[in-house]
């Protein structure tokens, strides 16, 4: 059996080494934040050229800072290797791997999968892992637990302790980032939780602890859970207030000048992002096993669904006014990031918007300053255009996806034909702006 | 013509006589407050009881300081009256009428209707009227606006203005009251937006100033709306995580930790109030009238609607643990009002849960200190019991269906002999307390 009390001793004096498994927006700044902060963090990533790119200080995700990468580089405390085999040199190791969804909407735990086969092929007695990535609860008890256990024939609690800790990254958030954001964190069993504080403290600055896992689990999803349903219900209500003639901008404006008790969503093209339009249906999915309709989750999930065909839709009227049709128009999109100011363009309502447009005859351009190249779902490649007069000028319609704080509206008003502003970029709608 | 400047000078002097229709939670508050800021102001109530007593300086709402009611009755800056023919003496008249759902979720406009002939009958020109009981958006335009100009042959923005302007009336917030909650005005026209603000400006600290009144109608849809949504959601999942052996309220406390982007919502037996189980169905009902449905709306109520049902089912499961039935048991209910500590309970989910034990068998007692009687949609009449201990003993359950902060838990949990908590009043489920 293996001692807990003696694993926490080595963190708190910085000799036990740490892995985090995969370098992306979620392992490199953790894995940054915890060299810094003096731990000795070994980096696994699948990528060479990620690995080579850091190891060698090249940054790569905009919420690390290029100088503090350099630093930790330099100072030996961060080396990324692709040599998963060198995860036996861990005595804790930080799972940061993605969960995407497949095209049926179903969780792709292939990733977690692998990652727990390889840790649970090397690992040694008195190792301690802790899942971030976002998944359904129970999948730390009852998924990762159990490949762990066969692959390294270690018995959980006397050999090795799991813990869940969501990732609550938000690229791009200039207040909160790794460092000042709490922790939950959702040991299985007390030994496991009292090595999860003792590690994540000496990182992260407020720590809040719960009684297992799977609350951890459903944490991260109710987060998400509770965006996707407010955005879906003030989408529709955007689409309500449009057949109404009510500007749905103002109505939230005034809204949200109520001192409790409302939080302001405001409507889109749709959502996107690696969390939102993904994480709630990781519920959906493990509640079936449980005989249970989440008609919330699933309702919005079929307005979220419909957005980009309904803002087709939008863009046809508008062009309707002018009296012409998509088939042969040539429509320019303004951003195609998910939200403002980050290279993002993951799951972007953007792209399935250009999708349609294309399907219909138009001819398809966008011009993004943080995206110079996007692939659709239906296999078209984009490349972003500089916005130049005769492209605006071109267009017979501008649709702004992205409220990127770089764009001069009312330049691209003043040169455009028509703009569809599906960002409440423009205040007020007129003959040359129609608004979402 | 009449002169709107006329009546915005007569405001800022204190010359102008303020009617307010109906001195219920709304109106009285409302006021009273004009009063105490050196307003004139007429309340008309159609229950001669109320009359009486807020003449008699006899305070009926929770909202309104004893002494504050005294205070502008005794200097005579407010009078009640039931005789509604005195509307003609007014220069400012506000509504503050009921608009309550019918049996079939359609909205009761009636009371509106009445309060909209008795002023058009009566109002002389140069009179402003705002409305803000709330209502579907349109109803200032095109359900209040042609009832005045009909009834009073006078024509809207030569003779008269009208405004919408959404109470935000929270009973038994300390913290906001009428005085210190930003206002929404949506006047009808720049004139009527212009006295609309002379006149509230009078009382209320802050004023947002919107478009036209069917934005003002939205915002107070939305922020109801979204209380609606958020709270069926949270039950849903407070639902699915009971199937799951997840405690929701870990669950809710900790994503509470989340210091953005979060607003926490807490599940329980239901939705309960004059306000969150009504006005989102104003809003779907005027939704149909432009092709529109609302399913985010639609599904929050359809979670909504089965939560009694869902909770005696939790009632059944808890006594079944201790192998009885509902028929044939006594089940002790603490709390009926909607929320804790008021005396309200319209619509409280507490109510449809009594009826349907009842109806299956069960022997329905309650305790509420705030509520000594209540009248059920299913007829039924019970009045408060005191909570003794052979009460407590007798009973095969007792349910709590609202935290109000004086019941003794402890206390009541060591001497009864099983408890239904639906309002997270004891932190962890045992042998003798099933927890939502």
């Amino acid at each position: 059996m293996a001692d807990y009390k003696k694993l926490i001793n080595k963190i708190e004096k910085n000799e036990a080494l740490v892995g985090v498994l995969g370098l992306g927006y979620v392992g490199l700044p953790l894995a940054v934040l915890f060299a810094r902060k003096g731990v000795h963090v070994l980096g696994f990533e699948k990528s060479e050229k990620k690995t080579e790119m850091v190891n060698s200080a090249q940054n790569y995700i905009g919420d690390v800072e290029d100088h503090e990468l350099a630093q930790v580089i330099e100072s030996g405390f961060l080396t990324a290797t692709t040599d998963f085999s060198r995860i036996a040199e861990c005595q804790a190791i930080i799972i940061c791997v993605p969960t995407p969804l497949d095209k049926f909407k179903k969780p792709d735990m292939s990733y977690i999968e692998r990652a727990c086969q390889e840790i649970g092929r090397v690992m040694k007695p008195g190792t301690f892992i802790s899942l971030e990535s976002t998944t359904y609860p129970t999948t730390t008890e009852e998924f990762m637990l159990p490949i762990l256990e066969k692959e390294s024939g270690l018995k959980h609690g006397d050999d090795f302790w799991v813990c869940y800790s969501p990732e609550r990254v938000d690229p791009g958030n200039r207040e909160f980032k790794t460092e000042n954001t709490p922790k939950v964190v959702g040991g299985l069993g007390d030994e496991a939780q009292e090595i999860a504080m003792a590690l994540y403290s000496r990182a992260i600055a407020q720590l809040h602890a719960v009684s297992n896992p799977r609350i951890a689990e459903m944490v991260k999803i109710l987060e998400n859970t509770y965006r996707l349903v407010n955005i879906s219900l003030i989408n529709e209500m955007a689409l309500l207030s449009g057949k109404m003639g009510i500007n749905i901008w103002e109505v939230i404006e005034a809204a949200n000048t109520k001192p409790y008790g409302f939080q302001a969503f405001y409507p889109g093209p749709g959502i996107g992002g690696h969390c939102i339009p993904l994480d709630p249906f990781y519920l959906e999915y493990i509640a079936k096993n449980f005989n249970f309709d989440l008609t919330m989750i699933h309702t919005a999930g079929h307005i979220d669904n419909l957005m980009p065909h309904r803002m087709t839709i939008k863009i046809n009227t508008a062009l309707n006014r002018h009296k012409k049709a998509i088939n042969g128009s040539t429509v320019l999109f303004l951003g195609v990031a998910y939200k403002p100011n980050i290279s993002d363009e993951r799951e972007s309502p953007a792209l399935k918007i250009m999708d349609e447009v294309a399907k219909k005859g138009g001819l398809v351009q966008y011009h993004d300053p943080f995206v110079p190249e996007v692939h659709t779902d239906e296999g078209n490649r984009y490349e972003s255009m500089p916005l130049s007069d005769e492209i605006l000028k071109e267009a017979d319609c501008v649709v702004v996806t992205t409220n990127h704080s770089g764009f001069d509206i009312p330049e691209i008003i003043e040169r455009a034909n028509l703009v569809v502003d599906l960002r409440n970029a423009v205040p007020t709608a007129s003959d040359k702006v129609y608004k979402l």
